[in-house]
């Protein structure tokens, strides 16, 4: 690719300061600007890399007052991160998409395929199975009988989903993500054996859901784990049966929700956060990394932290006095010795 | 499907309290039962839904004593959540089961298969490998040199066994696990660069074993790494080289084993729990959520919480103090300043 | 294999202090040892096993002094678990190596195989991927397009390599594993909703990588998501986007890098451990197990443990109070009784 400065501009609405005929090739990170790259600017941790890059173009906030002085051209716009996304959006765009159906693939003679689809070779295709227009199943995925896909859905390299389930339109699901294993169910018998409870369910992903690489979300024992519209899934999330996750919201990596927990709408949960098994979660909660929630949250709109979770700022409070808790110690035993010897 | 409240009953061998003719064509969760369909009522927690559901039929304890009216059909049965999972397991039995060698597929003509295999498309069955009868390897698995599985084993779509591996009878591997792969094993020399220890030992799961979705499981150094009879592992659980998890354990997702651990017997681990390497756990232990386990457990029969654990007990008391720290040294302080002046 | 402990001797350049026509066929771990067996003394935790073991010869310390007779014979060299290193990478590298192009397998003909190459059944080798020599490409990995891949890499069953991402010389990449997934970025427009930020860069493992079993590494939103020379990855670990992993930094299983992180040289990092985003750690810093880290760490060489992290002498100290809240809460109140009544 080849732009100038004056062009990029143009096509993200935005002002040039400096030189228009500023030429890129490519984009980089601000701390690692290189000649001939465009880099944005919309963290301010980052500002201080702006009067050193050596990005010839930077993408910059229209209220962003400089303080010293900046060698690159600065494009101004309203809202520096949303222009270099609409940017990054029309880079993708422009890349070929994949189309046609590779072979050798599996495709069922009952499945149904809409236009556009795109089947890489390797995938698996079972009965009965609906897939609506401009999906992509990439490579080695697997799609087991009965499924729906809905369209424009995007299933990657090796993603496995078991039968029965239902994926909306606009979902994308990374490779290795497992949609549909079975629920841990299991009943000890009088011998501390334990036998296994079928799972009969499925896993319903809503519209717009996207789950990342190698994610794991079981079937329900009986209806659906739900997922729904908008719901935003990292990497390595474990999703138990007959869990419903609400509406936009967005769990990062490694976060784990147990067994009919009900999560609520635009949630966030950050990475390696643990929800106990049926348990409610209200709307517009906030939970902090490593966080662990073993009972119901029924106010909306907290921040939490800890395990077991309590309010982010009595966490961080707490916390600096527990790394000071042997001096508190000593502290009270001098105390004793004191009023001992008052007494 | 279609049943009458009448003819469910008959199979579980249950009382009917109500209308025997009830119609029943689906299975819906108490709590969003709708009509025409059978549910159950097990957990307490979910009692006061009985009174408003909508499902027609419920099969439910014997011991109940109703404090409402209930409208639904009831089926009595000495334990519903047992019944249940008798009907599920009926359900489940009748649905079709895959059979034969679907195309194409690898089967190195060294390998043997059992009466009744299934082996799906784009499967990889390697040299020497035995599978016995009646096991069903879907999609896209990976069984490689040598491996051996039992009777009536199951290996979802996409799992990977490394060479060597031994899976018993009875075994459900599902979507996306890995058996056998490198134990994490490195020795640095002296530019703190880390040399590779081959790792040329395997993993042995004995019978009855689940392994859940996107697990990994490690081959030893030298010898087994070895799941024993029975032992039940949900989705996304690291098992290091040379682990022993021993008979009829249950571990919950996301737990994590560190190298030649050895746990015991008819524990239970909660999820995300880590437990370091070369200890040793005791038969009957009860570990929570998020714990982490950093040395021997010899007692039998403990439930223990926290990182590092205690007494689960002392656990919950010693964390309702933490969130209270800041209040605990000002009260600290303020004595102390009493003290001061008493002095 | 069989062989006597004059001849293992021999490989090793130990001295024999036993039996030297002592047979083995077979290797074991000290506390299972069996007759026929080698074993090997390196962990001083295990020196007790070393006087019951039914192996017949045990590789040990030159400087180990037995305080018990030994039956076994033994072979002394400088370093035990260098040799036995060097054994098992002795046995390993005389097992079959797979070699060849298997079929059915996929390989875009404008993808380029060094010589010697690998590659399994199923595979699939996209549009202008780059393939080193005596790379091993198993079965149903999936190499995306414009891939490249450094000499005698390995990519195990069932990996995933995303678009223009690149591995380098001796990498080994584990069944599972995917590399280049999307980096988790969205941002909300007005209505709550989460408009996904397209993810333009890509990954780049550098030289002698390992990366365990079903990890995800994401792509970079911009540029790359870096793991330098020499670093060593567990299973089940999460990389974010644009994350740096320094050279030699080894990252135990289920760890968690989030975006923008920057991990030092030579870093040893616990179980399930996690690290926030846009943070940077020192070189040399060794994390434990589960902790979590919010902030950078500056300074070079330090052990931290907890979450947040403090120092592992004071987490250890903290930790042991913190089981005794409860008794120095009572002792705080009955002091103030004390006092109280003094006044």
């Amino acid at each position: 690719m080849k732009f100038t400065a004056g062009q990029v501009a143009e096509l993200i609405n935005g002002k040039v300061e400096g030189n228009k005929e500023a030429v890129i090739t490519n984009v980089s990170k601000i701390e690692e600007g290189k000649p001939e790259t465009l880099t944005f600017l919309a963290n301010p941790k980052y500002t201080h890399y702006l009067y050193t890059t050596k990005a010839d173009v930077v993408i910059i906030n229209d209220s962003f007052v400089a303080e010293q002085t900046v060698k690159a051209t600065l494009i101004r716009v309203p809202d520096a991160y949303k222009a270099l996304a609409q940017l990054l959006e029309m880079y993708e765009q422009s890349q070929p998409k994949k189309s046609g159906i590779e072979q050798p693939s599996f495709i069922d003679s009952s499945a149904t395929l809409g236009d556009f689809a795109y089947v890489g070779a390797f995938a698996y295709i079972g009965e009965n199975v609906k897939i609506g227009n401009n999906v992509q199943i990439y490579p080695q995925a697997f799609v087991g009988d009965n499924v729906t896909i809905g369209d424009n859905s995007i299933v990657y390299a090796g993603a496995k989903i078991y039968k029965h389930c239902r994926v909306g339109e606009n979902c994308i699901i990374h490779a290795g993500a497992v949609i549909g294993s079975d629920g841990f169910g299991f009943a000890p018998d009088e011998n501390n054996e334990y036998k296994k409870i079928a799972q009969i369910g499925n896993v319903i992903l809503e519209d717009n859901v996207e789950v990342g690489a190698n994610c794991a979300l079981d079937r329900a024992t009986m209806g659906s784990t739900i997922i729904r519209r908008g719901a935003k899934l990292d990497n390595l999330i474990q999703i138990a049966h007959n869990v419903e996750v609400g509406e936009n919201t967005v769990l990062a990596a490694q976060a784990g929700i147990a067994g009919s927990a009900k999560i609520g709408k635009n949630c966030m949960f950050g990475g390696q956060v643990g929800i106990a098994g049926h348990i409610s979660i209200a709307d517009n909660t906030k939970i902090g990394a490593q966080a662990g929630v073993g009972g119901n949250i029924k106010k909306e709109g907290q921040i939490l932290m800890g395990s077991p979770v309590i309010d982010v700022k009595q966490f961080y409070k707490s916390s600096v006095i527990f790394r000071r808790l042997p001096e508190l110690k000593t502290q009270l035993d001098q105390l004793q010795k004191e009023i001992d010897s008052l007494k």
